[in-house]
């Protein structure tokens, strides 16, 4: 690791807030932030994220010691940029391991608010991590997958000036004031929060499930199955903050397969089977793919059945063929699970809208994800069907019985 | 002024910090944030955002008290969302006036995350203000021309768990270490900071004028003219933080004439003629309409001369007309001006891209501008123009020197 650090002389002794920028140029306002920091009572460690020769590993093959940035092709700056990533993030890991490094302080434009960004998502979630940027009002899509506090700069953050010195002073304060109050200390936590995925279509039947889990003594945190909420829970089951999980809401798969807006990737449903913490499956929502406004719905899927749930918000019933595929790519996740799964699925639709009646009802879509898993799923993997739209309090009750039959005696 | 306080017995003797928040849903959560503030040392004035009855005024004509939101239209939802703003904002500002209020935290859904934006706007700028919500990714633009930090709830606020109560804990840790260093007291500040507007294409010319001034000993801070910059700037006009403004890039009236995307409003070039505080203009970038990408370049433009900046940025030239329209606002907003302005103007383009010879180059439409402000604007009001560029260093020494003689002598 090389990415230059500053001021480090005593560390090993004390606990430290990490103070990044690229120091080329925005080093005094970095600076400045330290020393904020410093009058508060605990130590900056300064990381710089330059692009130039200096902060970069001198075998680094990009460019020779001393280039700046704006010599670099856009590819050529792109493994730059990468390789800056990398770098602090392998130098800050381990100290955060060892309990030494308790929170993050960044100051950004363009570039730095990305670097920040790509590093905050590899520091474990409950680390408190602070922004300053130039570009308050996107940073949020750079930082999705984070837990960053985002402050605006007000100014650019080109040189000190009165308003930006109070800007840095209160960012200043936060962190260190987040830092003082934060449980997260570095060593893994007694993962104790029970995850649950929910949507407004399965909110009805979710809040029945949420309830049951809770009156079995379980702290239950609900993530939105809106692309954003599936990816937080992935990175923290990751980050072994969760316990277990009841995928009440499947549906952001459906988004990643058919181009919708509330896709979570395709690693969505993986995160859990890999840590090997219990995990109840449902299909919830699998009948709807997200789209925006009704000329947002891609050309190929305008035949489709279609529903106009807001002006914004243009829902699509999945068809046989993509429960066939949904099916057998969630089936060859949850066999890989080296934890317990099982899985319940409400015969009367996946949610709301695919209720007998409703306007998504198809018996003949559903049917085929069924097949299909039954077919596929491990038969070691309890998988059940129940004469009930997933909203029905009676289903509501089935998945939680099923799903406290997967937990170890002594964790509820 | 009616919006619901609770726990505000002590007032007059105490400084607080207001937690806001849509009890009827959020209570619990809000409560908590409230007891971690108390436990830190200041006291939580809770402000309940609900739109049910028991927060509105019983006169208020859209609903009888203790009718629940969800039975409200869309027109008398809106009405009473802005109810509760002008109720929060008024309960609030006098206590921040007389010092009382230090800072303010919110938690938000989609619903809680609009109302809190709007009565952060009202709140003068650094009072520190923290919001805590689901919407992260996008809270950005709800929030703009506020300087509100924004906290990611990871999790939906629906219920206290182990992961919420961390980030809550966190985010009350963040609000009072900011509230601690803020200078910010409620009176207003000596204002001292010089505010000055730059966009890339008046770059060069920009910097010699901020090194001009800073020589002369003024605390300079920039402002990108991209639309959130130049809202920013007038807000802290009217906040009284700006002492004096050097308007050398005012590009964004363009984008607003012509619907550009960087547009800071019809109101922009306001503020500091009504705050009465000394006021250099130049028309810097005015060649210059924003877009992103071609694409989206509106249909009755596609005849216009046009620059692809970047495969996401197209530049379109301002024409004549263009230039005669915004002469003519200008002059308007200078001559209602109560403090002493000045414009100086730089004949051979206003940006890099209109010097002679570049590609948005036009002394037609350069004239149209000239030539309408000369006649409109009022004689009092110093206007001149100089055979050079907007980045030539000569003309940024004119400039700085047309600014320094603006300034009341012990200013400097």
């Amino acid at each position: 690791m090389t990415t230059r650090f500053m001021y480090e002389a005593e560390r090993p002794m004390a606990v430290y807030i990490a103070v990044l920028a690229t120091f080329d140029t925005k080093g005094r306002e970095a600076e400045f932030v330290g020393e904020r920091i410093a009058a508060l009572g605990t130590k900056p460690l300064y990381v710089d994220l330059s692009l130039d020769g200096s902060s970069l590993p001198s075998e680094e093959p990009v460019h020779s010691p001393g280039t700046g940035d704006r010599s670099l092709g856009p590819e050529a700056k792109r493994v730059a940029m990468q390789g800056v990533v990398d770098n602090a993030a392998a130098a800050l890991l381990p100290l955060v391991k060892d309990g030494s490094l308790r929170g993050l302080i960044g100051l950004g434009g363009g570039q730095g608010t990305w670097l920040f960004a790509e590093i905050a998502k590899r520091i474990p979630l409950g680390i408190p991590k602070v922004l300053v940027t130039t570009l308050a009002t996107r940073a949020g899509t750079y930082l999705e997958g984070s837990d960053t506090i985002v402050v605006p700069s007000i100014t650019d953050i080109a040189g000190l000036n009165g308003l930006l010195r109070e800007v840095l002073r209160r960012a200043a304060g936060a962190v260190v004031g987040a830092v003082a109050v934060a449980s997260y200390r570095g060593a893994p936590q007694h993962a104790a929060v029970t995850a649950m995925t929910m949507f407004g279509v399965t909110t009805r039947g979710g809040m029945a499930l949420k309830s049951a889990l809770e009156e079995a003594g379980l702290d239950v945190a609900v993530f939105h199955a809106n692309g954003n909420g599936g990816m937080m829970l992935e990175s923290l089951i990751e980050d072994r903050v969760v316990a277990s999980v009841a995928e009440w809401t499947t549906t952001e798969l459906v988004d990643d397969l058919l181009d919708g807006i509330a896709t979570a990737g395709p690693d969505r449903l993986r995160a859990a089977g890999r840590a090997g913490i219990p995990q109840l499956v449902v299909p919830g929502a699998l009948d709807i793919a997200n789209f925006g406004r009704r000329d947002s719905v891609p050309e190929r899927y305008r035949g489709r059945r279609l529903h106009e749930h807001t002006p914004a918000a243009t829902l699509m019933r999945t068809n046989a063929d993509d429960m066939r595929v949904l099916a057998n790519s969630m089936a060859a996740k949850l066999n890989a699970s080296i934890g317990p799964v099982s899985v319940v699925v409400p015969e009367r639709g996946f949610s709301e809208l695919s209720a007998p009646g409703g306007p998504f009802h198809s018996a003949e879509a559903d049917a085929a994800w069924i097949d299909t898993m039954r077919a596929e799923l491990h038969s070691s993997i309890p998988f059940s069907t129940h004469p009930h739209n997933i909203n029905d309090p009676e289903f509501a009750a089935i998945a939680a019985r099923a799903f406290l039959e997967l937990l170890p005696s002594t964790s509820v």
